[in-house]
């Protein structure tokens, strides 16, 4: 463990069968009107909705229902649900569903307790919420690990920004997580949150420190944990225990764990961003599809992790190989992974082609300063080109 | 991850060379008067005694010493402790040293907040403490985990009890690891630390959930990270990275994240504890002593994690032998293991040697009704006369 760090995570996580049955007595420590918001209604067809209905109303609560929350949650949408807290004085908000719900309520928390424009004081400019609408997470999507981080990610549609934010004390008060409300999830779905949860353990594990360390080797044991538990999510959707591992891995993935004496590389996120600026492109997929690519670009900046990656996490016999041998191995079972289990890994599937507007993503793109190689345009061009 | 669990940890961790420095801004958050706690005195050697002093002198604080706490911390040294906070309104207790000093704290902490009498209300009956004067701790020995739980065992001599205690809200508000701290250990208390956090481990590892979990997979990889690190750290103590390692290592050991949807086994445990109570045994190497013996004893009932084990923590090749061989080797490693970094596996070595009291130390531990195999009287006598 080289460098400093803090670690800081205060999120109660409630984990299993059982988990909903603690939201009663949470509830109990907030005011009377609760937030209930959520996306486009999956969580009525899982019976979730009437559920937690019942829970507000034996706990003696008003409700304010704030639905229709779209994947990569707009500006516009923020601002309904600022007014609808206000209007209403919510006193809690309670996210029920995938990052996109709990990202959106971030931001509504955020906006709606201090008396300034969210967009520009908290997105546009970092400044660090002073008060928040207290808020839990019900999650019935998995990937983002947004139930267990001060992250979110919010698209201003007016200015064609997106652009995801930490802050350290916008953390949920509480987030419940039942695997089997994962059971009705698309493939499609299912497969993107494998992507995103990988790229997150991913992005902190190949950065420096080189140093042996914890959160390396914890990032390798979630990893392998993942790729075995996917191949039977996908196969099987309601094998619980492998739904379980996933979920599970999903919050740790992101909930600073594995950052610990990390410098992490978010250029992957970064790439995947600025896409999706310019193209209708689901987040994991999109991830999927930049990362050998990164990968195999940056691989000789960092040798020494990208072999110990092939031979930890992938297995690969490093008998008679080269380091670049065994490194590149590994990224290649990397590519084999995310097609197996149903990923798009070419960013043409994804339906990005023109390569002039490729240009632009690449100019555009924010540039990590910590990663193995600090990127140039050109870097990211040639990074697109190869993911075609 | 088969069962349903919750995890809540709010421990505000600051660790490496420039962890000391957020003392000051912490100490904000409390009143004016401010308890040191301490053991006997190897915090002034380091020079980490005079640098306190300047914080508090510097953020304006009173001090009130409370020193000499000694390993196994008796009951008559909380009541001391207690008596000291209530005689001079202390607002908030820093506890500088290692797992007896933090324990120490803990109890003082539940005992000045409440009007009840500490050792029986609290430790001989399970009441949460609804109160409490925050803590927070600096850690300068490695191994208890007592920086990030809600853990304190007490020796109450009037009695001959030593007994612990975990109540999930008597955590440290913050705490402070610098591995430079852990550099003048002796080599005894750093084999005994180690041994200490090995068995924490193993004690949630051995138990069920047998089904495949993320606990498990971050178990074998906290155990390898720790015996790696073991032997660079007890052959160079100033190697910071293998003595930042095994701190972290440390503290996540016993954070309640390994025991996520883990039934747990504490056996090992009550059974050094009840040695304690006839033999002044260092808990470390007791620990050491013990583990081999009672995990042989009770490999059969839950084969298949031990033979996971031996072929994931220590290597075993598992060709052409039997998953009993398999299981076996394991322990014969991990016995080796804690003989290579100079650990005491014989409870002879010890000083325990009489048969007769071995009968009663057998007859008088707390069972784990959690275990593989829920001990008899009879079974900890063969485990205790195998361990000789």
């Amino acid at each position: 463990m080289q460098y400093d760090f803090i670690f800081h995570n205060p999120t109660k996580m409630y984990f299993g069968k059982s988990a909903l049955e603690n939201l009663k007595e949470e509830l109990k420590h907030y005011g009377q009107t609760i937030m209930l918001a959520y996306g486009k209604g999956a969580i009525k067809k899982i019976g979730l909705y009437d559920e937690l209905m019942k829970i507000f109303k034996d706990a003696g609560k008003n409700v304010v229902e704030f639905s229709g929350i779209m994947p990569n949650p707009t500006a516009a949408k923020v601002r309904e649900g600022i007014k609808l807290v206000r209007d209403n004085n919510v006193d809690f908000i309670l996210a029920v569903g995938g990052g996109s719900t709990m990202d959106c309520v971030k931001a509504v928390s955020m906006g709606a307790a201090n008396d300034v424009d969210f967009w520009e004081h908290f997105y546009m400019n970092y400044n660090i919420p002073e008060k928040m609408i207290p808020y839990g997470t019900v999650v019935t999507m998995v990937g983002t690990g947004s139930e267990m981080d001060g992250g979110s990610v919010i698209t201003n549609e007016d200015v064609k920004i997106k652009t995801g934010v930490v802050y350290p004390n916008m953390l949920p008060a509480f987030s419940i997580l039942n695997p089997k409300y994962t059971f009705s999830l698309s493939k499609f779905q299912m497969v993107s949150g494998i992507c995103d949860m990988m790229s997150h353990i991913m992005e902190q594990y190949f950065s420096e420190s080189d140093e042996d360390n914890v959160s390396d080797d914890l990032s390798e044991a979630l990893m392998k944990n993942i790729i075995k538990n996917a191949y039977i999510s996908v196969e099987n959707p309601e094998d619980y225990n492998a739904r379980g591992n996933i979920m599970w891995a999903a919050s740790l993935a992101l909930n600073t764990l594995l950052s610990c004496s990390k410098k992490g590389d978010w250029e992957v996120h970064n790439i995947e961003h600025q896409i999706s600026a310019y193209y209708d492109v689901t987040h994991g997929m999109g991830l999927a599809a930049i990362s050998p690519s990164y990968y195999r670009h940056i691989m000789d900046y960092g040798l020494s992790k990208f072999k110990k990656f092939a031979t930890n996490v992938f297995g690969v016999n490093p008998d008679g190989k080269t380091d670049k041998e065994i490194a590149l191995e590994g990224i290649d079972k990397l590519e084999e992974f995310f097609k197996n289990i149903g990923a798009t890994t070419k960013l043409s599937e994804l339906g990005v082609t023109n390569a002039e507007e490729l240009d632009k993503i690449a100019e555009t793109c924010f540039v990590s300063e910590s990663a193995y190689k600090v990127m140039t345009a050109d870097d990211i061009k040639t990074i697109l080109r190869n993911a075609l």
